[in-house]
């Protein structure tokens, strides 16, 4: 398997995370995301994956994109360790939260849509912030009720157990300290980031430790 | 089960599509996105779906949120008729498909984001419009080429079957007409979302046959 991947992207680093969950080893394809107005634009990278977006995992010459498409691919054909519980509800749960953060987060905040704002809607930078700001603090107010609703020791989202939820949540948590955004109305779900962070699938999933990282970009 | 629901909500119309499809009948409970500045941001609503979104459904008690998570506890324990095929891969290349409607195209365009450009940075409806335009543009440039080499007779999206796919693509192209995006460049999604839309479980989830539906707003 082959991840179409940019260190900086946040739904390439859950997937990254759950590829190292999992103990899956792929060869990582570097898609600059700056570079040549986006390299994910050009033709060779649209011919693979017509969306247009990374992350997207190659399997026997065919193209899965969508992080959670990629999840839910790796969770059936990679069973063990699972990501997800075993009862029905509880799976709806776990992936109820990664999805607030897979759909109503992160979409808002990525980089074309950032630079749409800059670019077409002239915003300047205390608007593009203001943005930012606001939607981790719509998405993250939910977010830290369900996980103080959910998590029995602040160590995972949901039970004791590693699931989607984190998986997403790390990335995201990264992204909103880089924006310097406010996390102290957020208490459980910076104490579970702080022990997920630590945990080796997701120490090497970091943007900086991937082979592609720039030092400053 | 009772699904909260607003008639016009895109999420919740495809959520009602995959209920019909599996012949699954809910209470709707609806929740009016525009009155008293959103019910769902009330508390009542809140406590039970703290992601203050539509549209969740509610089982025994308990609340799942995200139309995707809806549709993978359908999946699960109304297996029957499927909304995805039986292998693996195939799975995954319906989901990347209606996942990129449901995280990378309606996200953007939804009435929340709407709301933001036009009160916090203060767009005219033309730069409103061109917004809405620009991400259908960028989402469905993609899925016209993945419909053209999956639909066998554009009828569905992939192969001859109805699939999550679909479920997720009639809602998307009903907002982009609402919001009168040229849609000449896709005529394979159009030629699919025509045949589509004919069919019972499709006609009886349109908005403005919902109970709650208001002639205009």
């Amino acid at each position: 398997m082959r991840l179409y991947t940019y260190f900086r992207s946040s739904a390439a680093y859950r997937v990254r995370i759950a590829l190292n969950a999992k103990g899956i080893q792929v060869d990582a394809l570097p898609v600059h995301l700056r570079r040549q107005d986006g390299e994910q634009h050009g033709a060779a990278y649209r011919s693979r994956n017509p969306q247009g977006l990374v992350p997207a995992l190659e399997v026997g010459g065919r193209v899965i994109a969508q992080s959670f498409a990629i999840f839910e691919y790796l969770e059936e054909t990679h069973p063990v360790p699972p990501l997800l519980p075993e009862d029905p509800l509880e799976r709806a749960l776990v992936r109820a939260f990664a999805l607030n953060i897979v759909c109503d987060i992160h979409p808002l905040n990525n980089l074309r849509v950032l630079e749409y704002l800059r670019s077409a809607l002239g915003s300047i930078d205390a608007d593009v912030q203001h943005w930012y700001e606001h939607w981790i603090a719509e998405g993250f107010r939910g977010l830290e009720a369900l996980a103080r609703a959910h998590s029995t020791a602040h160590r995972y989202a949901f039970g004791d157990r590693l699931t989607l939820a984190d998986v997403c949540l790390v990335p995201q948590v990264f992204n909103a300290r880089r924006f310097n955004c406010d996390l102290t109305p957020y208490p459980t779900l910076t104490a579970i980031d702080a022990h997920l962070t630590q945990l080796p699938p997701f120490v090497k999933a970091r943007p900086d430790l991937q082979p592609d990282a720039e030092v400053s970009a």
